[in-house]
């Protein structure tokens, strides 16, 4: 990803950075994994305000001098670390609405997706979540995106909720905006208790989200 | 409230402060309503990490040191903001798991109470909500008993479940645990969407999300 606009940073190590950036090189691209991972594991851990550059550089084994040679600034790793999961859930939900599907089938393949987004991408999908306010105030290019982007997927689930209200297969009792945040609420605040090392496997928690929320708890 | 313990606070001003808290004073209670408000909206707009005390006595229209004479702690203002509607939340379950209705019945009771807590404490709710992992961290008493009540209050929610499904009113297919993080998910997510001056009203709202996972959307 290239530095985020606004960024003051003009140095030769700026300049040293963005030419590293752009070779294919593989131990600098490692030693960049690495230093991502590591700020995803403390942004997840403490908070972005909490965490320190400092704190970064001794997760991922190295000095803080080492880390302006991958990042430019605390909210460049934020960014790197937060970027392409909305993305990824967007094109899958555009994908999967395009499809032949019942309204309540595309549902249930944007939930299992939304979720193994978060089992694949832990701890950054969580980083996302909790600090999703640093995303949504919108002050760089990149988090206006971001928005953009969020905004688009929540309109796509809106919209499949809507069609199904309209065809019949879903109650139209229901406001659509109500249903898209509930099922939005289920998904998201799995980063308070979802881990991809624990009881649960993302898929099984998605299907049971669908089959709650598509079928509901009653006994029939 | 108490002072948290483990505050080293122990001047002139702390004596006062105790002395005025204990005593009946009405300019007293009102000047402390007033910088707990600005507290919570501070928290809500900005943060806990990046609000100074100096933010919040500006919003009450006093300086920093006259805040002192209320709290002693930018963490003591928090906990007296958030203070009381795990306990409230969690008192009106317990009441409502008592009663002689069915676990659907008291679901959807328990989830309109959850969202009118949310509506009257707004923005009180939404701090609490943001910054859970400040109180899930527990290092204070205050937030060992507040991670006590948040552990009841799902037990309880569990418990009703669970009981549902042992009398064969909810479907037994689903996790128990898994239903109540989902509850709770749509529930908690609305500090994201839900304004109490907003488009919708909260029982509205808990009542909607009551059909959605009791009933379904799938249309029958």
């Amino acid at each position: 990803m290239a530095n985020p606009r606004g960024s003051k940073d003009s140095s030769g190590l700026d300049r040293r950075r963005k030419l590293a950036q752009t070779k294919e090189n593989a131990n600098y691209a490692e030693k960049r994994a690495q230093i991502l991972a590591s700020a995803a594991e403390a942004f997840a851990e403490v908070g972005y305000d909490a965490t320190t550059l400092n704190d970064i550089a001794a997760r991922a084994g190295t000095d803080r001098a080492s880390v302006y040679y991958y990042a430019s600034s605390k909210e460049e790793l934020f960014q790197q670390v937060c970027s392409g999961m909305l993305a990824s859930n967007l094109a899958a939900a555009e994908e999967i609405a395009a499809r032949e599907l019942s309204a309540a089938e595309k549902l249930e393949l944007i939930m299992v997706h939304h979720l193994q987004t978060h089992e694949k991408g832990y701890p950054q999908w969580t980083v996302l979540v909790r600090e999703l306010r640093r995303v949504t105030d919108a002050r760089t290019e990149w988090s206006r995106d971001e928005v953009e982007r969020m905004r688009r997927y929540e309109a796509v689930v809106r919209s499949i909720l809507q069609d199904g209200m309209d065809d019949g297969s879903l109650r139209s009792d229901v406001d659509p905006e109500v249903a898209m945040h509930a099922i939005f609420g289920m998904l998201n605040w799995t980063h308070r208790w979802f881990r991809p090392d624990g009881h649960y496997d993302a898929a099984t928690v998605a299907k049971e989200f669908a089959v709650i929320t598509l079928s509901g708890l009653t006994q029939r």
